[in-house]
């Protein structure tokens, strides 16, 4: 390993760059972050906003590491599974485990963020300074210069390593684009679909206005909405729609009469729930859904791109956060391996970590289309109660692909998807034939979908297709 | 449709933009087209060597569509098959169908392209100027900026609709993607491997030196030559290596000696009518293969990507030329349809379009692996022979995947990547079952084939898989 004294500049504050700060910081190095952003600790960000996220099990691995894991859990909110709302305001419960112990949470971005940064500057080696963007990375020479948003200076930083976490937007990846200097593979996808933010405010006695334990759902098949719980009572809503196509549209969704409009027909339980719904649509932006690639994610041993730098995610499938914190987990576990120099030390991150990210990408597509259409249709709710069965009737002996991606945090993301991607076409092919049905005796059930799951990907490895 | 008299500005001249000036020039529109080069048919560019392509049936399409089949055909060196060269040097013959009337070509792109200019310029209504480059194009004003390479000027023309067929690394696409005015999916992907081009000179009686109707293959696993008749009596060889993976690579390969030792092991055959080699090595360039996919491809109805610009793809599958081919031939198709304005035109042109060129961007993936791999493995082989047969017995009941692709141009190329990629795991799957073999009766093999494809492709069907 590199001698701890070493400088390591972490450009980006957000959640993967405080806990990677934090980290290294325990790890003994000299930690030096630059953020963009003021510090959300002193100044509200948020424009009265609460947005949450979902967190599990691989981002628990991250707050195992450094030791938070009880202090996280107390800003969590469990939520046990998905509550779909038809069109008629019925509302049905899908849990995410047939396993009781085995759920998501939803948890605010603020306070862990604010929680993160709070214990990487209780170790002296670690400064963190706000209002700081990174304009450009001269990655052959590991300078990285800055504007100050304070006092408009700019300056120039040097370091023995510098390590971008700074989102879907980094400047460490566009000067490794622009820079021509070596072959950069890169994409950036966009849905035709984007999101806008709403919300249901608390009650007036401070509870909940409809069910606080669930990831709740009204899709739609071409468009959707969710909800997820924030501690004060408040559920933070998105809007998942197209930008031109379908009868309402973001294109065409111009005024207050359309927007109630619209709710009144697709969603009208939670408009009952929403006085402030055309405030928060005309007040809030419209963003787009992308995912990003790229590689490699390293020039040398000079810099490295982590979280959402080098991976950005569509949000359907509550990973984003949680598969950046499993990069931290993952970065550590190749610094213990004691290499010897940083372009070795990157080299083996990316070699081993690569596969999982591309895995969760292409996954949270799947999981939109899954989240606004499939979760209505009949044949992928049989599927559904069947692998549920199978989970609570034999919890060691099968996870649903939800499972393996969300609670099975041993293994990797691309094996999850594999695996899942096999069951998922085994249980509905069987459904289809008329092989398997939620009736049949549930034993012979998982012997019938493992042999199918094993003859499937058997014939994928022979066709060579992984 | 638009009328006639519109001014299209088409920006390159290579293989599709000429193609596209011919036949908009054929269809009556003022067309005036830039091109960066010097004119190909007064100035050799090519530096002595002679560069040649696969030419195919849907290439063969657009020669057809502008009544140029006759004159192309002139300039064609029909390839059967694959000459396969053992390291022993020891060679065997794979034909590329079981229906002799079956081939594909080899042909000069700098005679192809000149063909093609000198056509299109037969038209009053079509203007050519060289030695202009593109350096910006203004596509919500429909205006683009050029630089005069002569007198170092530069001048900004004004156009109805602008048409980029410049390539790779087109001005148009590099506008849409930094200009930010709308959301831009993009992406570009290289492998690890790059490519340098050689030589194998014509015999002293002006013969040619090795089996002048083939495309010859030395597969080795990670790395091969391949090698296509020009005519001339030479042969262009290209070598596909790994930038820096194997015993040998691009970066390692640093003197005479070395590349000598290199080809002496891998290629002795080869090497024995290279008496050039060294000198080809280090005087051509190594060059990298990349795949670029993007969307959308045009700006309302003012600018449109076509060919590479839009959709480059690695040589493998030998189709690059096809595609843009091709592309002009869908673009006449949506021309004909009657839409009255160019955004309804190039919006319907992408929709009809865009998947099938995704679908060779990936075939030609595919065929990477298989031609320096895969041809020198046993079940890979006995499964051609499989499909040699059934094309031989049933020819209007059977095409491989390398036969949808190539010869079956009435279909599109997603089709015949699903239909082949389908196939080509039924026949292995078989094979690796014992189900079939090349002894059995090939009636029944074809029956069996038959239906496990069409299992395969309705098991992917039911799992939403496309």
């Amino acid at each position: 390993m590199k001698e701890k004294k070493q400088n390591i500049l972490i450009i980006g504050a957000g959640l993967c760059g405080s806990l990677l700060a934090l980290r290294l910081g325990q790890r003994g190095y000299n930690v030096t972050v630059y953020e963009k952003r003021p510090d959300l600790r002193k100044v509200d960000i948020s424009a009265g906003r609460s947005i949450n996220l979902a967190f599990s099990d691989r981002g628990n691995k991250g707050m195992k590491l450094v030791g938070l894991e009880e202090k996280v859990k107390k800003l969590c909110i469990p939520m046990n599974g998905r509550m779909i709302h038809d069109k008629e305001g019925n509302t049905f419960m899908s849990n995410y485990s047939g396993r009781d112990y085995e759920y998501i949470n939803s948890i605010s971005r603020e306070d862990l963020n604010a929680l993160l940064l709070t214990e990487a500057e209780k170790h002296e080696n670690v400064k963190i300074h706000f209002n700081k963007g990174c304009k450009h990375v001269d990655f052959e020479n590991t300078t990285a210069e800055f504007k100050d948003y304070v006092d408009n200076s700019e300056f120039k930083e040097d370091a023995d390593v510098i390590i971008a976490t700074d989102g879907a937007g980094s400047a460490l990846r566009k000067s490794y684009y622009l820079g021509k200097k070596f072959l950069f593979s890169f994409s950036q996808d966009y849905l035709t679909h984007g999101y806008k933010e709403l919300s249901i405010l608390p009650a007036e006695n401070g509870g909940y206005k409809t069910f606080k334990n669930a990831l709740h759902i009204w899709p739609r098949g071409d468009f959707m909405i969710i909800a997820l719980p924030n501690l004060d009572g408040s559920f933070t809503v998105t809007l998942f729609l197209s930008y031109d196509e379908g009868e309402y549209n973001f294109n065409n969704l111009t005024t207050p009469e359309i927007v109630t409009e619209f709710f009144q027909k697709e969603f009208p339980d939670a408009l009952e729930i929403m006085p402030n719904l055309v405030d928060d649509f005309f007040e809030n932006p419209t963003a787009p859904l992308g995912t990003i690639k790229c590689s490699p994610w390293h020039y040398k041993g000079n810099t490295l791109l982590m979280g959402d730098s080098a991976h950005a995610i569509v949000p359907f499938y509550g990973q984003g956060m949680n598969a950046s914190f499993e990069d931290v987990v993952e970065f550590d576990a190749v610094l213990d391996e004691g290499l010897d120099n940083w372009e070795a030390i990157f080299k083996a991150y990316e070699k081993r970590r690569k596969k999982d990210t591309d895995a969760i990408a292409d996954l949270a597509i799947d999981n939109f289309h899954e989240m606004k259409d499939h979760v209505g249709q009949a044949i992928f709710q049989e599927k559904r109660k069947i692998e549920m069965a199978l989970e609570k009737e034999f919890p060691e002996d099968y996870s649903s692909k939800y499972s393996l991606v969300t609670f099975n945090e041993d293994i990797g993301y691309r094996e999850a998807m594999l695996r899942g991607r096999a069951q998922d076409k085994a249980i509905l092919n069987m459904l289809s034939d008329n092989v398997i049905s939620a009736e049949d005796d549930i034993k012979d059930v998982l012997e019938k979908v493992k042999e199918e799951t094993e003859a499937i990907l058997e014939d994928d490895r022979i066709a060579g297709l992984y």
